[in-house]
């Protein structure tokens, strides 16, 4: 079956999501990062939204409880790389993201959680 | 149509391979990798295949075939997550993927490009 691909750096599970994410793989991907989280022991998740060109309903539920449920679990969650489209029709819409984080870029996410990618060449 | 995230970390390009990546799917993301080099002028590229249970001669050739495209572009590319069985596979079907490097984790694979993900809260 088709996934989400989860990608654990360090402490962090980094949930790149993708266009088409129906009813049933936001499901799975929901037990996906919960099993991740517990697995792995992740601290944070940063879901990166930015293949996305547009957010419906469905989908901002379906983030905004993946936030929760990584809290339950004490996982700190920033969803990053919103389009500007996006947010416009979130905000247009009524649409409700209220406890979820938000980042501009990945990098940014992870300043957010307490991280930094570093190079260790300069 | 479907696509493979690309996710863009400071200067590393994260690529995250998922089980089904067909013929089409192969050609589509030579591409998307090349633009997104030279659009972001990303100087390193990480291919995390952990989530590939089989690697087959096509897929070793792909991946083979975007290190040396990114290497083409002055972008430094290391594959990560390999499973104990890939590896196998890999060696007894005599599958090349000379030139490649290759990290057990993200974190390592970062390490090789010259980058660290440092947690900013010790």
């Amino acid at each position: 079956m088709d996934r989400v691909p989860l990608v654990r750096i360090g402490e962090v599970l980094l949930v790149a999501l993708r266009m088409d994410v129906g009813d049933r793989l936001a499901l799975t991907l929901q037990d996906d990062i919960a099993s991740a989280i517990s697995e792995q022991g992740s601290r944070c998740v940063l879901i990166d939204i930015s293949a996305l060109e547009i957010v419906d309903t469905f989908m901002c539920r379906t983030i905004a409880n993946m936030a929760k449920m990584s809290g339950v679990l004490d996982a700190e969650t920033v969803v990053v790389g919103m389009r500007p489209a996006v947010a416009i029709t979130v905000v247009e819409l009524g649409m409700n993201l209220r406890g979820v984080r938000t980042a501009l870029t990945v990098e940014q996410g992870l300043a957010v959680l307490g991280h930094r990618v570093q190079s260790t060449n300069r």
